[in-house]
């Protein structure tokens, strides 16, 4: 077993070493940018963390199987970004705003490939496993943007709409990194299915969290201006469930405040948190999440993990769901 | 042993059931327009034409992996109609005109998915070999779109950067194809390569063909206008020969026709067109891609054909360089 300062460790070495110094500069080096700018890492850490605990030793049969969902994650930021006319990502510029948008398509198909690439290192015995649930995860994801695109143009969505986006767009790619360490690590299917479970209900704390943050947070450690979401009237846990619980009076208020311009952001913002706590929405948030990560654990109770093991699956998934940044 | 028309319509058929019925519509219906507007399936047909020399039965083993190099054809046709800005493919809409920009980004990427789901019917012995060739090619064919871009602003190539340039972003799909058919009917390796090389030449005498039909073809059999290539100063296969040849005199000519601007396209078209034949190019042209043709007949001579494998092969090469449309 590694902890998690070890695996952050080993992560990190080892993704600088998979973005190569290949020609043509103008595709490459978008992507040595895209990885070395990156984030937790919590993809490949996740597959990592279920696979040592079965196991002692990571090796690259493991290790690149795990670099590869980082850098599928990384691919749909890419184009993500174009998509939402991002500008900054991680305080930085985005891909398409650095170079262009043309070598931000081209740079993110080849990071999807290459993604390939990384998962073909999987032992013969568990290649065409690791294949089948890889694509349909990345499937999903993508269908998962699609609604969360199709969402911008519907007056309203309802929980259901919701869960369904953020299961796709977020929680599988969690999921299935937890299941590729399973599965890597040669467990069986029932454990397989009790982690992708456990990486699910935390993927869907993790970005009901992240929602919560985006309103409530606070600046400095969340990394990010508070109140985006908000100025962009984007469908976030918080407002569907405001839209769920609000009565005619107050609906009308919500209505006020979603016509509201960007000139007006600062009263937005104000005005929709009260609104927020006044319908206990803020609250409702965080049990939410909090019933996400509870689920989580509760997924691990039909594997027959030790005491030091189940704590650090949940040192994980505390860092995940309490998050500041 | 099957005939060229019998591969036609096998290909016909089952490309259609690859495209699916899944939601979101919105990211699936780009998908089923794309493949069902498609081209001439030259990449499907050349796997399963490999394929069928050796084996006397198509099963899903081979079917759906020689799709899979169709789906991630039009995948890259779906991006690059986007970088090209281009408004129309095979008379119809591009699908980034038809729907939105965002919609083809991301409904080429789940056709890239789908082009390794696709893939991943190989069976268990060529499994990871046909993803290593697979692989290779993918990026490739980016490295070489990336080159084509690369190129759009530089004001001279010289005619080995134009065939690595070609070389990537045509030919080594076509040569994929011809592997593919032969790994997965369990060729050995030397007859693999020499099919690669063959279908890699091929590649390149269509590409040379179709730089050759934009200015020289019949409007009505090429399906498109004709001096297109010329309008947009493309580095094609005869502009990189041009400035090959060209004395100081002609080279004069050639940069103050491609100084005309698009109100004086007609004019720009007609110097051009003499220019070429006054440079020999136009012959030199035919006389390249005859040349390439042959080398890729020369490849099959370490294999063991018989004259009727020979001559399927031959048949199916010069409907590929011949091609009048």
């Amino acid at each position: 077993m590694y902890s998690l300062e070890e695996l952050d460790k080993i992560v990190a070495r080892s993704v600088s070493s998979v973005c190569g110094t290949a020609e043509p500069e103008n595709l490459y080096a978008p992507i040595r940018y895209m990885m070395s700018i990156g984030g937790k890492r919590i993809r490949p850490k996740m597959c990592l963390l279920v696979y040592s605990l079965f196991h002692n030793e990571i090796g690259k049969e493991v290790l690149y199987p795990a670099l590869s969902l980082e850098m599928f994650h990384e691919f749909t930021l890419v184009h993500d970004d174009i998509m939402d006319r991002s500008e900054t990502r991680r305080g930085n510029l985005t891909v398409y705003r650095k170079w262009s948008q043309n070598t931000a398509i081209l740079s993110g198909d080849v990071m999807s490939i290459a993604a390939y690439d990384l998962l073909s290192c999987a032992s013969d015995k568990y290649l065409r496993k690791a294949m089948e649930i890889f694509t349909k995860m990345a499937v999903e994801v993508c269908e998962g943007q699609q609604y969360d695109m199709d969402y911008e143009d519907m007056p309203f969505i309802t929980m259901d709409d919701y869960m369904k986006m953020i299961g796709r767009k977020t929680a599988v790619l969690i999921a299935c990194s937890a299941k590729m360490g399973a599965l890597l690590s040669g467990a069986e299917e029932s454990a397989c299915d009790a982690l992708y479970e456990f990486g699910y209900q935390l993927g869907l704390a993790f970005q009901i969290t992240d929602d919560y943050l985006d309103t409530f947070g606070n600046e400095k450690t969340f990394g990010k201006k508070i109140g985006g979401d908000i100025i962009n009237n984007k469908k976030t846990w918080l407002l569907v469930e405001a839209f769920r619980l609000a009565g005619a009076d107050r609906k009308k208020e919500l209505s006020s405040i979603l016509s509201l311009g960007p000139e007006r952001s600062v009263e937005k913002i104000e005005r929709m948190q009260k609104l927020y706590i006044d319908l206990g929405v803020k609250n409702a948030a965080s049990a939410a999440a909090e019933e996400c990560h509870s689920k989580a654990m509760a997924a691990l109770d039909t594997l027959s993990l030790n005491e030091s093991q189940r704590e650090l699956l949940n040192e994980f998934a505390r860092e995940l769901t309490s998050r500041d940044k």
